[in-house]
């Protein structure tokens, strides 16, 4: 998902139409620019179809690993702020993520207007300036947007308040997001600079967790889950439905890694598209064995969540570069964050700061490992400058994040009271019980 | 879904022959006769299996928003009318509704043959005549046929015996859907007379809102919904399941509208998919806004089953022309049809229409705004068409469907008795509860 | 999917080059080379996606048909088989199912290595020699591989132990499945012999019943299964997940038994795959609906669980050969494994073979009907071999299997204690509870 790449796309291209002109030569010529502009949005339109069923995935991953009592109100945020993502990304962050020549400030500040999809019927010769659809990249990359948002609402589940929380998934998925990531992906100083990350290891993943990070610190954790210097563990209600939710995300995760090859019309493209799959797979097979085998060495009992969220920060971790490594190398990436989260999740609770379905383990920490371990296998890029750009956009994130928290707190109030955190926001927040006929325990 | 469409798409591409005769145009040419003719074929695969899987959407959105004493009747119902639809559709109802030049009555009646597909290992110069493979367009269009059915399950849930409702089933999906369906897009005499439905609006959702609706006032109420002057409401058992279900739904619109474009071998057509594809998601997310906002304002208390029903009308009614509008049009269209679900919810209670899971609002009154609308940004239509058009379909879909279900009511009878219905269909009925170790509260 | 497919197709393009050569028919001509290869190469990785989907259907049909005390040792046994199989058959399985002029023992054992993808950014020339991307095809396959093993978790549910049953999964998906399968899709002995199997309901499904069935007469019934000369039925805990892993199943199967005609790249082909797509569709509702109508005549009650295997063994059936066969050979080819399913459930608890999710019915006995089956609409089989091609599978992977079960009998021991098996494998062997707040019945 490198602007940069568009224009080597078309000029291969370019490149190839002389050859077409040898009439012998026509059967294995290179598709039209036409067609490649078809296939390409093809592209963009499945991979963000699956990207989309990313939301149903978060959805599903958190209802399952909060407590029953608050479900309703998990599963009302996700399809809340999915839907507001999307309104915002159309209203605001497209234009301001993808500036082209109109920045506000070069490098750094995009413009800010509506989307505009193109005319009806828009004619060939018209479009075949293009590499694609606006529409098919409009509709894709507002899901990366959308994803961002859907990171932070795990983490804070459980005391935060529907309405705050919502103003700054309005500001993150208007604002913060698309300011960050135009610094990359819209040309900016962090790609004029060397930085690299595919698919969103950083600019996605670690940009939500600290959004997340910054909230659970502001808003606190959850009541009685550190008490009398011990962690409580707060159960899932069920881990069926967390189980499908990590599902839908491995599935989906096919299209945001592999859709940010951003093209599809040559031979060399769709090449790359099926070694992003391949390695994407493989990678959330290493993170969840990588989880199984740490759970059942450290605690002696394979422990599910955790072998959930390693396939999960596997799959963080090959997004930064999910095209160069070979298998092994996407393994061994992907193996290594299910290690982290098996570390990084009690980590986090020994500084008190609860995460309750392991976002930040999973899409930070990992994140970080991801966009680090670049450098491992492709070879314009440095360790430096992967962290640079890492702790760019993390201190960007976590400083506007904590200030909008805090001025969310001081302004409405974050967190709902004492009694609605113990008989649970679905009761009192909402009034509608996600199982009502099912007893509590 | 206009079955005119198909002649344009192949006249283009004839059109554009001549310039590929000139090699030096050959990089920029429009993809060949068959080259359209695959991208068109894998439009209706991709379209059709995401149309499908909208089966799948309805049966958890409905097993959720029952009790938990009548979910493995739902479910059953959901498979069983799938299944029905499939076998028809094949055995009546294709051949009904795309009668070509073989209308038993013009415009009004197709011809009645079971579905033939193409030879295996079709020459290409056969294929080439038509612009899409045949397997694929029935396989899309079965769809469409199963989604009226799945529309009608949901309202008459808990009440309803399992047979009658699959006879009712069987003659939905073989006759009265095809009937209708063929007026329009067929070429019948609606899209003579200048009616515009691109993706069924009303022949699909409304015509299954209407089924529902006589089947709702000739079943009743459940017992004890309207009682003492007062509405009753029965919460859903499962509201995660209720809203994965309407996540698949979103997902699988993508199919639903983009699939209707009915071509994808051209520059133009895949760009009025792409253009589709962002409006049907814009339009989702401003129906669960509107009905977010709404229900906070007028109760207090954001309501999840009003956001997920809000969503699907936003989808429904973009559904009717998800081409022509902008994004802040379609935005708009969406969110008056999670309006008109907040106020057609209550509205149908006091009429005492008792309608489970709200699909008569979602599908035939946000269905009906939808088609209405079209002449808000569709030039070459307008208003009163629109309404003659949704009008005749809504009473020959009410009409008939109220003689069959008047028929099935008095031969077979079409209500359990009140016992089953107290204890639950699932003991009574199948012997088979769908969570038989949860106790009930 | 069978090997010798992959040269007529290219083939075939060659073929059609010189009539390209001619200007005037240029608007006509197939895709070339390069286009091709790209549309193949879309086949397979939306194929394996779909494929990889059905991975989350098996995890939620069983976690559904087990009883609660046994789900989360039952989600975490899919999580990871499927991993495993990932990672295995990069390891090992690939290059010993596809030896090409590799084989150790020519037509019978193939090569050794691991798998290696192609370059990142491969050039066109060096492509266009292939057919599509190696990196397409091996995601593709090794959804196959992974399938296998998803097959046989369900038969030993609920009392196997999680450790040696990953073992055998290692085992399984690098060694027996790529062994057996090289037979025929690697173009081994079984494809030499005339031997035909499409999309795999012996290669796949019956190969993993046959591993099951090993595995369920070594490991016995589950305590209290059949008792006092009775068999006493253990419900399922949730059938609103074993639907919803039906549907799931379902939906993959498009890209299962489509994707198996391995090209896309000409009308012929596309044409192929949209019979494909008609024909799953129609067996799947034909066994359902045979199910349906059995289970009512016989019991005078609609089993909703025979009529979710009822659908699965429809898709098993038209598996070995969903090209060939009618739409109405097709619904009657499904039909067939939909009373099949129901004749061989009761059948299989009379021999006390205890099969948890009725795999062996579904994927065995359904999966030889559609091998046999075969030889109905193919002119080119005979039912002999296709009953020579199962037996032999059938023995191999039921002798292998059997040797490695009792192997890990008698090493690991593969049983829980009689208290886990009573208690629940969650608690005991785990710790942790799928649902800990719903009191159990």
């Amino acid at each position: 998902m490198k602007l940069t790449k568009f224009i080597p796309a078309i000029a291969a291209a370019a490149t190839l139409a002389p050859a077409f002109a040898f009439a012998q030569d026509a059967a294995s010529a290179a598709p039209g620019e036409q067609t490649a502009y078809i296939l390409t949005t093809v592209l963009f339109l499945v991979g963000g179809f699956l990207v989309f069923w990313m939301a149903a995935g978060f959805a599903m991953l958190e209802a399952g690993l909060v407590r029953s009592k608050n479900v309703t109100m998990q599963l009302t945020k996700n399809v809340a702020l999915f839907s507001l993502a999307a309104i915002l990304y159309y209203l605001v962050g497209f234009n301001l993520m993808y500036p082209g020549d109109a920045w506000t400030i070069p490098g750094v500040l995009g413009s800010f207007s509506i989307t505009s999809l193109e005319a009806v019927g828009l004619p060939a010769e018209e479009a075949a300036l293009d590499y694609a659809s606006v529409g098919s990249d409009f509709f894709f990359q507002l899901m990366f947007c959308a994803t961002t948002a859907s990171i932070v609402s795990g983490t804070l589940a459980e005391r935060i308040k529907l309405w705050p929380f919502l103003v700054f998934t309005i500001i993150l998925t208007g604002f913060f997001y698309p300011i960050e990531a135009s610094w990359q992906w819209g040309g900016g100083f962090l790609s004029e600079m060397g930085f690299s990350d595919f698919a969103g290891s950083t600019l996605v993943h670690a940009a939500g967790g600290f959004a997340a990070l910054a909230g659970a610190i502001i808003l606190g954790p959850r009541i009685g889950k550190y008490k009398d210097g011990r962690v409580h563990p707060f159960p899932g209600s069920n881990l069926a439905l967390a189980t499908l939710g990590t599902f839908i995300l491995w599935l989906g995760w096919f299209g945001f890694n592999g859709g940010s090859q951003l093209a599809m019309g040559t031979v060399s493209d769709v090449t790359d598209v099926s070694r992003i799959f391949a390695n994407t797979n493989t990678a959330a097979a290493g993170g969840a064995i990588a989880a199984l085998i740490m759970t059942q060495v450290m605690y002696g009992k394979v422990d599910l969540t955790m072998v959930l969220n390693g396939a999960l920060a596997g799959l963080v971790s090959i997004t930064a570069e999910p095209l160069m490594p070979s298998l092994t190398e996407a393994t061994l990436i992907g193996a290594v964050g299910g290690v982290i989260v098996v570390f990084a999740v009690p980590m986090l609770d020994k500084m008190k700061i609860d995460d309750v379905v392991g976002a930040i383990p999973v899409h930070l920490i990992a994140g970080f490992w991801g966009t680090f371990i670049v450098a491992w296998s492709k070879p314009e890029t440095s360790y430096i400058t992967q962290i640079i750009g890492f702790a760019t956009i993390g201190a960007f994130m976590f400083v506007v994040s904590a200030i909008l928290w805090f001025i969310l707190k001081v302004t409405m109030g974050i967190r709902v009271d004492a009694e609605a955190e113990i008989n649970g926001l679905d009761i009192h927040e909402l009034g509608i019980e996600a199982y009502p006929e099912f007893h509590k325990g």
